[in-house]
């Protein structure tokens, strides 16, 4: 009786779902016949660059999952792999429209399910449509939505470390789709969308490739769940001691973090939107750069501060440098480079020392990494920058509006990812029990395990709180 | 003595290979000296796109055997990176020309060793070749038969993980051979290399990009291979239950997934085998979303169905949706891919669910993602299609096209793959014997064990058979 | 104190990086406005095959890990990790001026910090600036840079899987150095950069994509390397018996190896420097071919040899046929790549077996992939070479160039190096010492595990000096 109930359900489900189309439009029609080598190079380039983002989705299960601990491997690896999913159904809703979408400087009001109307790839003023924000960049509409898509992908999994191994599954999944149909694409609105903050001051607020629109707005939203959340049981002892509970594997996040470098040179130069070669090229030198010199400045100075040279500090100080020179990257010098990467290693090394100090218990350092040096990369535009950056002459102005900006991103994001945080609490709660957080989220919510056939020390598993 | 003999058969063999390239030519000569802007942009593209689709090689190795126990890791891994060799040598001899070379329309005759004449890149009625079903692409011959081999290589791959953990290894290369040279070709040059089926009643069975050339004759080989090996000991109890066999690493499947995504952005937005910006962007975008909904759906109908929230179904939703959406990529809309995903989110749980019942043992789901989905696909053409699909009006003609095309490809196939595999059985033997399915693939027939140094639990790797 | 000390020197470190830009330029400003359709497809092509190339980083450090042991899973992947940095660093402000700036035709002299005068991508007579030897390809001077890095970066990867599991971290960092700012430059500006060999006996020594200037710059380096370390411990009985000591993560290898292969598709096609399609077709395919026939060739010959087939035997299989077409790929026919991997497949596996008898210790194989198959590759190119090889009818005079040009590179390589790891043992030492050893690096130098949490069996961990 319950099995036939089931099957009915099914039925009628697919029912819905294969008579739904009927009443739908094909959604494509709106194109110009203006297909010129232009657009063909400026496609390839952004497709190309779109699909090394994506890949990005890999580097971060990856660095994520092998940064926790095997009993909850199950449970990271299925958040980063639904998360998604969930964010391309409602930016393709909701969120695009939002961010990109015509409006008023604060939000986008039209162009929702991708279906307004549209005349790219024409450019400029011979645009036509609903979504004149991104009418700089001549490539068909379903590029530019595909592009954009893959960083609002990237921002809601940055959200995914910093509450592992102990929060609820669903509880995540929700403030996927809170981040994705709402945080990111308003706070992305006013600086990527034509809002306010694009044009703030004359000089606008910069950020290339998303230092702070898509880094610390995840980075934002993942403090926030950290402290919500509280610390793992055991990390933090009763006299103040802290207990480090080690990634159970390291080639993994290793593999993970090249993954991401990989990805970052679709990031960065990619947000071109254009193929303009001498651009692309200094871009991905920059980004190169800065990633090295993380490497290097976090492995030299975790190695004098901790008397060893830390695996997982170099790994975040790769990424503290990805992450730092994505705002600046088109327009410092590859010297710039060079020091925005090498301050973002000590950076990460720190900050990670720091929120363990102010107990906040942030697994794999995504809230240093992501939010800590979105921060940093966002004010190097108003010191590197060689148009108007403090040290290349350019004086204070935009060193300015870009404090601006990060304070007020800052505030909005702090806001809504509270309130939003704080409703799923309210309606289905944030953390697991306790017994299930002592047994794992794998074995507890999962009902699977990552390594079923591994004999494992205890230790790790069941007790970190002497 | 024994040490002697091998030697000079050693050198016999350099001696050999050395002397053999004097009495060959050199295979290159024939293209035309008509290199355009359009050319070399179409070339980028279909390279760039099959470099993607090869990198599934890798996808589907991870998938496969962190879907399998430990004890036949290598096994698996050895199965997926030979397979690949196997592949290019046999597509490139022989099965190339049976599929795309000039001949009936039920087998191609010409142009074997790809060594026929061809003036590629020229196109359409200026070509003059042996290879004339492909002279609607403009890329020169080499990148042609690139394109096409690493699309062979998938459809080789497939069989691989239904007919795991018990096959010989001798077998299986064996088999690879077969479908490589002669099942792949000759079912895919009815319906992509001018065969009966490419134009038939008129309208023409459509297959984008392969869901039912690549997928369903890879599925419908490792059908029969899983039906006649039997299932893994241990697997189906005396009294009808069903042991779970869990894969030993579920990190490493997570990865491969995404690795598979990844290499789908070449396989179904290359499948254009041109560089036309607005269709490439609608193909990314609906096998994207595919995908997601795949993801989605999975997730949702395997927690109300199972209780959990299974990562291994919502692995298998994501392949699911984008094998579903490989055939109609390009002709239908973004909300028709959203339905066709989710349909094959939800197919792929059910069908998990029933091959378990009718006690054909697949350990990784090949069947239910490939077979299954991959037959979805291909009728999703006639209901989605904005041109010709039931629901927009096209009647029921492409549809009716699209029926027989499934049906008389699964014909062929179970055929010649049965034949193949009772002459591999009579021959050598397909299933090794039940201590060396005990001990583990790895350590009687491969000589090395993939983690030689983790404890692992002996209930996983000795016995499954209460 | 000590705290306020640490703090003190890390905010200098700070003041110092942030006011040390002021004292640079901007470094992009000569770039001739002349951007053209072939020079944005160049640059693309370029780019994303430099993106593959790098993306080889993730493969060594993933088959590197693979093949050994647990216990030093983090140094191998630290320094595969930290190597891409350092590289990067060392070529931009000293090893590309060395290796195609303008000198003379030993060594290049100008161009330090990519600051050199440069009009790229301007080309040919009209290319005015001091990186001549690279005026061939008309890309932006960041864009060639950018593509040169990433091959360097790989000439340093491929010393750190034959010294691993017992050389210091420090000491490995050092010779990355060494080999970034020195080794590979100088070599490498014999070759690329206009040096001697490049127009040698008037047919010059051609090496397209770097059997020698990559690989076997690489391997000599790593075989003086493993040479001056000795073996390590437990591997060599005193009745000269071999305990073989197997990797500790075959699937982690594995993925390594199809990770290099892919990359390999930047490596070889990329080495073109321009989208010239139908030479970058036929690379793909000869590339493909090549590692096809050495998985095929090493799966068959060990399994005869060894009587099994042996996946590591075939990994290394496969990266010999890749290493062997490097030089040779654009000049030989498809079946003349057929042969080449073929051979390698072979030679691999008996290279393998002799280092073993005369106790050199290579724990991944690496001196028998790229070194012997380097210098096999580099010589294929006087046998095959369509237009020069011997067995294309062109004579003696291409082969001994090449011989020439492996024997002198091989000279220069084996003296420097030999010299450069004396000095880093005299200074700091090469070798941990015996408990470190026994112990694992990465509990004696790193101080982290990789797996903490698996249990695993002591014999492979402690000892292996029955």
């Amino acid at each position: 009786m319950e099995r036939r109930k089931k099957y009915l359900a099914g039925l009628l489900f697919i029912f819905l779902l294969l008579v739904s189309p009927c009443l739908t439009y094909a959604d494509d029609g709106g194109e110009a016949n203006v297909i010129t080598q232009t657009v063909i190079l400026d496609t390839l380039w952004v497709l190309i660059t779109a699909f090394l983002v994506f890949w990005m989705n890999a580097g971060f299960a990856c660095v994520e999952a092998g940064f926790c601990r095997a009993k909850n491997a199950v449970n990271i690896l299925t958040k980063n792999f639904v998360v998604f999913g969930i964010t391309l159904v409602c930016f393709w809703a909701v969120g695009f429209a939002l961010m990109f979408g015509d409006g008023n400087p604060f939000i986008g009001l039209t162009g929702f399910l991708l279906s307004g109307p549209d005349n790219s790839p024409l450019m400029g003023d011979l645009y036509q449509g609903v979504y004149s924000s991104l009418n700089w960049t001549g490539v068909p509409l379903e590029a530019k939505f595909f592009f954009q898509v893959v960083f609002c992908g990237t921002a809601a999994t940055i959200v995914s470390g910093a509450v592992a191994e102990r929060i609820r599954f669903s509880a995540f999944l929700l403030f996927s789709v809170v981040i994705s149909t709402i945080i990111y694409p308003i706070a992305g609105h006013w600086i990527w969308g034509g809002g306010w903050l694009s044009s703030f001051l004359g000089v606008g607020f910069k950020d290339f490739a998303g230092s702070t629109v898509v880094h610390s707005i995840g980075g934002w939203s993942a403090l926030v769940g950290a402290w919500l959340l509280g610390p793992r049981l055991g990390k933090y002892g009763k006299k103040g001691e802290i207990s480090p509970i080690p990634g159970h594997n390291l080639a993994l996040a290793t593999l993970g973090a090249l993954i991401l470098w990989l990805g970052w040179f679709g990031f960065n130069p990619g947000s071109t939107m254009s193929a303009d070669p001498i651009k692309i090229a200094h871009v991905a030198l920059t980004t190169a750069m800065a990633a090295s010199t993380g490497i290097v400045i976090s492995c030299l100075y975790a190695w004098w501060r901790l008397g060893k040279p830390d695996l997982t500090m170099i790994i975040n100080g790769s990424l503290a440098g990805l992450v730092a020179i994505t705002a600046p990257c088109d327009g410092v010098s590859v010297f710039g480079s060079f020091i925005i990467g090498g301050v973002a290693g000590f950076l990460v090394v720190e900050s990670v020392l720091f929120f363990d100090r102010i107990k906040i218990d942030d697994p794999v350092g995504a809230v240093s990494v992501h939010l800590v040096n979105g921060i940093w990369g966002t004010l190097a535009v108003g010191l590197f920058d060689v148009e108007k950056g403090l040290f290349y002459g350019g004086g204070y102005k935009s060193l300015l509006v870009q404090f601006v900006g990060i304070i007020s991103v800052g505030a909005f994001v702090l806001c809504v990812a509270t309130v939003a945080w704080l409703i799923i609490r309210a309606v289905i709660g944030l953390r697991v029990d306790v017994n299930e957080e002592y047994l794992g989220l794998d074995k507890s919510e999962m009902g699977l395990e990552a390594y079923p056939e591994e004999r494992v020390i205890p230790e790790y598993t069941i007790a970190q709180d002497a």
